[in-house]
């Protein structure tokens, strides 16, 4: 710990196993890591999921960039060096959460294909989705929910994704979204299937009644 | 998320409340955070509390300096001000994980009241608990499991703690346990107690029984 020479580091395994979390939660720690234009529904499709899997008795946890970037984040600005790093430290941190045992869900454009290989890595093995919510931007541009693109488009932004700045796709998402297409609540449940079908959170058994019965 | 100007962050608090956390996991998510000197015992007991605790079916997790120093804080040195960035991210992680529900325990040296004072203001209110491994720096350099003390002695480490550089002991810590006269297992035992004592976890029941029996 804090040890003053980085030639005296040794990787801690901890003594509680990964299985022995997973006895204790009933589920296997991963990263749902969402990506996609601003407007495209990553906000609303993970708290959605993180309700749905916290009511079926899953601990999931929602990495919210705004939060971070009063707390962990609160020293970077907007630089593209600094939105990079941003990322790379949301990537870490999603990859400890799913370390402990947590569905971490993490929701950010994050337009790179690095930024997202580099989360990938930092995730325990196996255990990252990537979902793409692959939505035309017209359509993301006509819903604006936070009126990013109509200030963008004013020239009040600069950089923003989809307008000056690229957004690169995901090539092979582990999931595929179009919420133009969807609701909210058909995302969601497409992603669970994803999930259980993963092996990640237990099977749909009559509404998740009988895990919240034995959890609660 | 992932906005481009600071002044559209709002904070968006989850939808899954802390209660509903607490109910989910039957424990409330806290900081337990272990200071003292190098060999004062951090890791030993850091280790053996997040064993007591998973054994009767709570969930912890050890962030682990060592391995911080290879992710999260792979670009940090040993700088004062990387090693005071290095507490700060490690303040707001685990701030983050009792935000999820978890009891996160962090054992670092953390020799400087700010940043001690910064990683509490960074967990959830009212759930940190600042541990003092409060051992006279003899003992620690006696026991110098590491080999770190000689080294320092010897020279070949610079700014190192309660040698070169020095430690400001904790004014009035939560729990303050002095493994120069108490066993490991003593240790954490008086650490579990003081846990149950603030409700962050359930009362000791027939050691942890009848928890582990629902929970698995």
């Amino acid at each position: 710990m804090d040890e003053p020479r980085s030639r005296y580091l040794t990787w801690e395994s901890s003594r509680v196993t990964p299985e022995q979390r997973e006895r204790l939660l009933g589920q296997q720690g991963c990263v749902v890591w969402l990506t996609g234009l601003s407007g495209s529904g990553k906000s609303t499709i993970s708290r959605l999921l993180e309700r749905r899997l916290v009511d079926s008795g899953q601990l999931a946890y929602v990495l919210d960039g705004d939060n971070l970037r009063q707390g962990l984040n609160a020293d970077l600005g907007f630089s593209p060096e600094d939105r990079a790093e941003n990322i790379r430290r949301i990537g870490h941190v999603a990859g400890l959460l799913a370390d402990a045992g947590l569905v971490a869900i993490a929701a950010f454009i994050s337009p790179y294909r690095e930024g997202r290989r580099c989360a990938r890595r930092a995730a325990p093995a196996g255990r990252f989705v990537e979902v793409f919510l692959d939505v035309p931007v017209e359509v993301c541009e006509e819903r604006d929910p936070k009126g990013l693109y109509r200030k963008a488009r004013a020239g009040e932004l600069s950089d923003f994704t989809g307008v000056q700045a690229p957004y690169e796709p995901p090539e092979s998402p582990e999931v595929r979204i179009d919420t133009s297409t969807m609701t909210p609540e058909e995302s969601v449940e497409h992603l669970l299937h994803a999930l259980r079908e993963r092996g990640f959170v237990p099977p749909d058994t009559a509404g998740g009644d009988r895990v919240t019965r034995t959890r609660r």
